[in-house]
């Protein structure tokens, strides 16, 4: 597309005269001079901008076509597939009010519901069947540990309107170890979070569809897949995406649970026998420990809690009072399922699965309703929506507490970059890599990611909550109401850290371990990169700069031969530097002495021939060398390397030119302190 | 390795003092002025080269380590694979003599000696097993034809003694559409060469191992690639390769041929009786057509001869009489052979296998010597060696000819461009990668490729006699004995004229169509090859300059924020332009504001600041937009776009850094008229 001729004027003007002032309406003219010598021509040159810049007082503004490109075919792939760019000013139109925000936020919470009393059971029935009778105690325990922290976080929202993740709040009271402690144990937890919800939203799927339980792994990274596009897609869609399976699964389980409590009350809850080899060995003595892991693994339902805290900015005016309402309804909508879920499961009698086919909602379903009923098909696809939709607050939180990182000099600078679509790309991107890792890893079970999930979680929840109480204490004299804030911010942080510990010591030897060795060096990792760009921020510190200097580069033009083209790079050699190293990479001795008689006729002072025998042929490597021996000698000064470059008129001709000048400038190309000017030639033309 | 610090001498001046005279002693010193004040320094540089570079009387010599650059893994699998470099000067020590000769240049005729036979058998057999009596006095007339054709050749040989290829001969005598036509044959029948021979020689194999048939493509590829590499190590080595297999070959066949004739003269020929569904079903009636095609595919043994006049520069002084001598004692060799396979086959009574799973010759040598003898595998043995390594003459031949093609300007340059082992590298593997694909085409079968071959080979000869009648008949003054040799060419060129008649007439349903319409298609495109290198030659050309212009280039930075990086980019801005756009993307109108202010107060009248605000947070494209309307404003001048670039001392840093900067190089790589300076920064130094 290029639109009619623009206005170039071309003025004939000696040399010594003052070049004319500039006009100041019109700010983007350029003047250049062409030639060195009197009389020599300046040109102005006024661009044109339409269609890709608007101006805006004195500035210009960059409309969509000027920042998408101009490869029609990638942009309509990419707009597919993510849709098109939005501007920064659109922002706030992204957010969500309650009802969305219960989805967006709540899912991964309310999402654990349909695992976790399995994995409590699945702990005790390691000693045996009988022992099963405890699912209900430590389902209450759980549910008691989250009112806590749900009754804790509303002190975090309200003082922290701005949002309120655990990596801030700890920063901000306690310093910057403990706010990277809590970010290196939430990225971890993060990663898992995904990793778990999408295996378990397969395992619904394959309870009801036995015939793809061997595809789970592929099932698994698929929907990772789809989550990490619909997340690049930007917030408010996945919004919309959300609410609906959201709000099916809550009517959906809560219909099932009244029904279950119906039957129960009217004493006829079904009938249950499982298989014969499905009866538990009682492997494992009732002890201590193993109550404290089926605790633990019933503690994975608290995950979801950071996320509503952490993502305040997302919801609408008054955020935080939005965010308290979202926490609340959260809560008592996971408590009532699990409670609800854990007593019917237990009463029934239900064993889990040892073979993972089958989920132990599914057959709590399956007794209820009866199997292969429309309820039974409702109940399972609404529950793997959901969780398979739950891993997206992962990715909702991950790229957000990245970005906040990166902004924070603790991890690269692109983890802070929003791109066309708002979302911080990077970290999408990257959650997507290392939760599709894991899901290949541990082959897509479950039961097998569970000991690695929830300890990164709660040493944040106890960081965080920490940092609350030191919060209030510094605000003692200024802020009414302080000791009951603080005294539900150290029930929370007590509570939380005696979590951390019992899930710590239950899962250490299951695959805990793994966890706490990945922090620490996470948190060394980001300290380093952290350290890194400080020093690099301190030694380009100025304070305010008032003279421009000039710095000449160390100019080469290699050459074969005299030509329009090869002059023509010459001439533009010539206006970077007074003097010019003309390398010429002769065949053999004849080439050589020809050269030098050419250029010997050119009479040019300026002009340093170099000329360099090639018995071996090879013409890249002697430049390469060549540069090497004049960086080595004066190694602040950048080289540039002038290259004459034939501009095709026709594709084909790329294969006819270039091909020698192509190679060299891939070679330079990652040279440091190199850069290679070239200098186009059309030969219809110049 | 960055030996001693270098002689940097640094001399602080007033500006306005001249710099002083260059030392004439000292040719590669360079003075370059720091800055542009009074006051700033002159650095001189005096490079040091050890190691990369010797000093030859005011020239530099580039080592063979200046020339292979420094990856040590790289060249050691290299040079593992190709060999060490070779210096142009040890070329002449890489020729040949009579016996080597013979079995480079020979190899490809000879060892078509091998199918020959079969070929005509097969087309016979066409018409029924009673037919096959024709085998002998059609193997009489290709031989006769083969007589006249080096009879003709001699005088070439003689007439151009430094090489005397059908494109330089036609060329030469009937002008450049005859040396095209001539050539474009030529290349067409070489890549089906070494289809063919590659072909043929997996057939001897799966004669004696009938478990590879189904590998035979495959097989065939992969000796492709041996053969490429071979080339690529250079053509003496390939000598050494080739004399053992190419005599092996001939005392194995002349040994059978005696044994047969023996038996032959004592009436002790074995009986022979084929499966009966070997059985011909005559399906073709005998007739001038029928007769034709297998005179044609019998004819496929003289694509040898034009190897040898190409060749002459290979061979050691007096070159032309070497190659004489060679191509009668392959002619020789090859009739003989020829002849005396025919007899036997005919007398004996062989049919051609119909599944091409055993050849004639395997045949004939099983029945002479017995199945599975040491003498059987020793026949098919060095048949199979010698059909693969006959491939090798078109490997010589292809690459020597597109060489001069490309000197000539009618194939694009790369193909003149010798390697590091003197090797023509691009016609090489071009060569490979055709003929590959031709193997995987036809699926490796030999009848299937034999009706394209041929048909270029009898084209070129007869263009290349034609030539040296014209050539005779233009020295018919001065030259004497011309009448003779004017005879001898004349029946060449008449005997050749009708065999390309004939075989294109026989063959042309069968395949050679594609050759005839290859033919003309590969003319037309070197053609235009041509006549565009001609235009851009006739564009370069400038007659003797005498004064260098200087060009001022468009110098854009593009600059997030001001610190001594930036800065050190802008001052090298500064010494290559007085004008200078400082470019700013600004991710909202705060951000451009406080851009603005900053560089209000540098003061400096050069700077011309253009600030883009982008909305949609896009980096990359708005600053390529920007260059775009520079570009489509004033065409004819370069753009220089001048990033500042952090040089990493560890290589974990590059995925802290210059992320950016990285990706709007790739962005600016392939856009025409446009260059990247990078400015690097080092944090610990500049």
């Amino acid at each position: 597309m290029r639109p009619e001729r623009p206005p170039v004027t071309t003025v004939k003007e000696p040399a010594t005269k003052p070049e004319p002032p500039r006009d100041p309406a019109r700010p983007y003219e350029l003047t250049y001079r062409q030639g060195t010598r009197p009389g020599d021509r300046v040109v102005r040159v006024v661009p044109t901008y339409r269609g890709r810049f608007t101006r805006k007082s004195g500035r210009l503004v960059a409309t969509e076509q000027g920042s998408t490109g101009d490869s029609a075919l990638w942009n309509a792939i990419r707009w597919r597939l993510i849709g098109r760019p939005i501007p920064t000013e659109r922002e706030s139109e992204e957010r969500v009010g309650v009802f969305k925000g219960l989805a967006v936020f709540a899912s991964d919470n309310i999402s654990s519901s349909a695992y976790a009393t399995e994995e409590i059971m699945r702990v005790l029935a390691l000693a045996g069947a009988g022992v099963l009778a405890l699912t209900m105690p430590i389902t209450i325990g759980v549910v008691a540990v989250l009112a806590i922290v749900v009754a804790s976080y509303q002190q975090t929202l309200r003082a922290y309107p701005n949002g309120g993740g655990s990596y801030i709040v700890a920063s901000d009271n306690l310093g910057p170890a403990a706010g990277l402690i809590a970010a290196g144990a939430l990225l971890t937890d993060y990663v898992l979070t995904v990793a778990v919800s999408v295996a378990a939203g397969v395992a619904a799927i394959t309870s009801i569809a036995p015939q793809l339980f061997d595809l789970r792994v592929a099932l698994g990274v698929g929907f990772v897949v789809l989550i990490c596009l619909g997340n690049l897609r930007g917030i408010r869609e996945s919004a919309t995406i959300f609410a609906a399976p959201t709000y099916v699964y809550l009517v959906a389980i809560f219909g099932l649970l009244a029904y279950g409590l119906f039957r129960f009350a009217t004493n006829a809850l079904p009938v249950y026998s499982a298989p014969a080899d499905w009866q538990p060995q009682g492997t494992e003595v009732l002890g201590v420990l193993l109550i404290m892991r089926a605790f633990a693994s019933g503690a994975v339902a608290l995950t979801g809690v950071e996320a509503v805290s952490n993502g305040i900015p997302a919801f609408k005016p008054v955020e935080y009072k939005n965010a308290q309402v979202v926490l609340i309804l959260m809560g008592s909508f996971f408590g009532a399922i699990f409670l609800g879920m854990s007593f019917l499961a237990q009463h029934i009698g239900i064993l889990p699965d040892p073979s993972e086919q089958e989920t132990v909602v599914s057959q709590l379903t399956r007794l209820l309703v009866g199997e292969g009923t429309p309820y039974h098909y409702l109940v399972q696809i609404s529950t793997a929506v959901l969780l398979v939709l739950a891993a997206n607050t992962a990715f909702a939180d991950f790229p957000r507490l990245s970005s906040i990182l990166a902004r924070d000099g603790f991890m690269p600078r692109q983890f802070a970059h929003r791109g066309e679509r708002l979302a911080f790309g990077m970290g999408i991107i990257v959650l997507a890599v290392l939760s599709s890792a894991l899901i290949v890893g541990f082959g897509g079970s479950v039961t097998n990611l569970i000991p690695l999930y929830t300890i990164g979680v709660f040493v944040a929840f106890t960081l965080s909550q920490s940092g609350m109480v030191k919060h209030w204490w510094t605000r003692r004299t200024t802020e009414r109401g302080w000791r009951i804030r603080l005294a539900f911010n150290l029930l929370g942080a007590i509570a939380t850290a005696v979590v951390a510990i019992v899930v710590g010591v239950a899962k250490f030897a299951l695959g805990a371990w793994m966890v706490l060795v990945l922090i620490p060096v996470l948190i060394a990792v980001m300290w380093g990169i952290h350290r890194h760009y400080r020093r690099v921020e301190d030694a380009l510190f100025v304070a305010a700069p008032s003279r421009l200097e000039a710095l000449s580069p160390i100019v080469v033009v290699p050459i074969g031969r005299f030509d329009r083209a090869t002059l023509r790079a010459l001439a533009v050699a010539r206006a970077l530097s007074a003097e010019i190293v003309v390398l010429h990479i002769a065949s053999d001795p004849a080439d050589a002495a020809r050269f030098e008689s050419r250029i010997a006729n050119l009479n040019d002072d300026g002009l340093r021939p170099v000329i360099i025998e090639s018995p071996y042929r090879a013409l890249g490597n002697p430049l390469l060398a060549y540069l090497d021996t004049l960086d080595r000698d004066d190694p602040g000064r950048p080289i540039t390397v002038v290259l004459s470059e034939y501009v095709p008129a026709h594709w084909w001709e790329w294969f006819l030119h270039n091909q020698l000048a192509l190679r060299l400038k891939v070679q330079l190309f990652f040279r440091p302190n190199t850069s290679v000017v070239d200098v186009p030639f059309r030969f219809d033309r110049d």
